[in-house]
């Protein structure tokens, strides 16, 4: 297949090398100067002690004419590219992007094939064409509405052992499972400055992540909340030993995904009925703030 | 007046090197080592550019002679010397405990004049005998049931012009006025590790200030909720170039008053009717926890 993958961050670089195996790919960054290291170096994958350098195309003239693109930008930069998308001629577009808040720029796009992912894999921009890939993990993929398509099929069929693409049948599930735990593990520690698994470990952060959880999942309408509740202290220990992106994003004086993830929840509830989420909202958009002036 | 301070820390040595100007002071050390080293080198007050060296007794053994006592001790340390008070023979004690969760013992005391106090003063351990008088302020007294006593009034009279008493009639409003403050200011910015003023520069800070207020005002059921919020906010202008006790404590991984202030507030609440002032209190508690692990 020819994908374009728009957004050149630490997921689009990610996907851009692994896709590029068995793909045309080209790779749209904002700036003319990474554009240009990675046509001349290509994007090197660091994982453990191993690097590998692939040769990927890539471009930053927004003249996105491959039948299959995928968006890795974060979401609260969606809305430059959204007026763009919706003049393009039909084809498939598959977002990535964390939280919900994307899903209100989708009617404007419904003369494209639409596919909603969530990606679990661990990865750190290192440099303009470096990425580390710091934790395996699958791409989820969902079709958006029911469409024609084979995208889907191919990404599932062409998949490689260490990247693969599965197939889910409810868009909605997968996009919730994944905002609970970036709503939930993300502020928490982004606010304390602690990796994932003091989460579970210190009592008190514990007592926190369960009743901000619980908030959460009221909020989501989440069924089985016992359950739930189970899968994300499972995904909290499983990265135990990591820093969240919105840690990282805060300790590197960086805008976080607050917005797209305890904000867009807060737009679609009572304020009063969600006190922990509003707290942690205005914390983390506080203390953005309050780096902005240093 | 035979005065004896019980407790060392800064308000123990600030008290001590005023109150000895026009009294016979002994400050009661939990240390040996302390209690020789004030001996040898009487207390140091510094304040601005100048230091003053006063001789004060002090004495690490706990035979309390004195007709009046001052308790200067952190309320979570009080568990240990409320036995002691209580065998002592009538006499008249002061508290200036931070919080409200001093009250408990004082029914063990009914036998002693007690008086309640606020300090309003900021201060600064140094070392063992010098202290840094960081905040000029008052100190409103209160006695605590009708009794007989002339020691509210000699502190009256002989106060000097820096470091005054002042009378207050209602125990009961004085508490609370200090715990609204403590409550909220100092939890908040020894969350975010942030002056007092940021607290009201920063926007998302202000409301997460001003909806916290709320609940501690609602909860001790402050009837000029307006006056008080802007007393509130009063003291943490005066105070914007300040670090809160709290932060302090946080910062140099030492135990917090949150029990006695936030705490205190929890046992004596529904926690579903204090969403925030749960949150906070757990999660000072939690960075202390993680505090002691480092």
């Amino acid at each position: 297949m020819e994908i374009g993958i728009i957004g050149s961050g630490s997921l689009g670089l990610l996907y851009s090398f692994y896709l590029s195996e068995t793909n045309k790919v080209t790779l749209y960054t904002r700036r003319e100067e990474q554009a240009n290291k990675i046509n001349k170096h290509g994007i090197t994958l660091v994982q453990g002690n191993t690097e590998i350098t692939k040769k990927v195309e890539a471009s930053y003239e927004k003249n996105y004419k491959e039948p299959v693109l995928i968006i890795t930008v974060k979401q609260y930069s969606l809305n430059s590219i959204i007026d763009t998308l919706t003049g393009l001629s039909p084809r498939t577009i598959i977002f990535l992007q964390n939280g919900m808040g994307h899903l209100r720029f989708l009617n404007h796009l419904s003369h494209h094939n639409l596919i909603l992912g969530v990606s679990e894999h661990g990865a750190l921009k290192v440099s303009d064409s470096v990425v580390h890939h710091t934790g395996s993990g699958i791409t989820k993929i969902s079709m958006y509405k029911d469409c024609e398509s084979d995208v889907m099929n191919q990404l599932i069929r062409n998949q490689s052992e260490v990247f693969p693409f599965i197939h889910k049948s409810d868009w909605e599930t997968i996009l919730k499972e994944k905002l609970i735990v970036n709503a939930t593990i993300n502020p928490l520690t982004a606010l304390f400055r602690v990796k994932n698994g003091e989460l579970l470990t210190n009592p008190y952060f514990h007592k926190l992540f369960y009743e901000l959880f619980e908030e959460v999942a009221d909020l989501l309408k989440i069924e089985n909340k016992e359950l739930s509740w189970k899968q994300v202290q499972t995904i909290c220990e499983n990265t135990s030993e990591n820093q969240s992106s919105m840690f990282k994003d805060i300790y590197n004086g960086r805008q976080t995904e607050i917005d797209s993830i305890l904000g867009y929840m807060i737009e679609h509830s009572n304020e009063k009925s969600c006190p922990r989420i509003s707290f942690l909202y205005q914390a983390i958009k506080g203390i953005e703030r309050g780096k902005e002036g240093v």
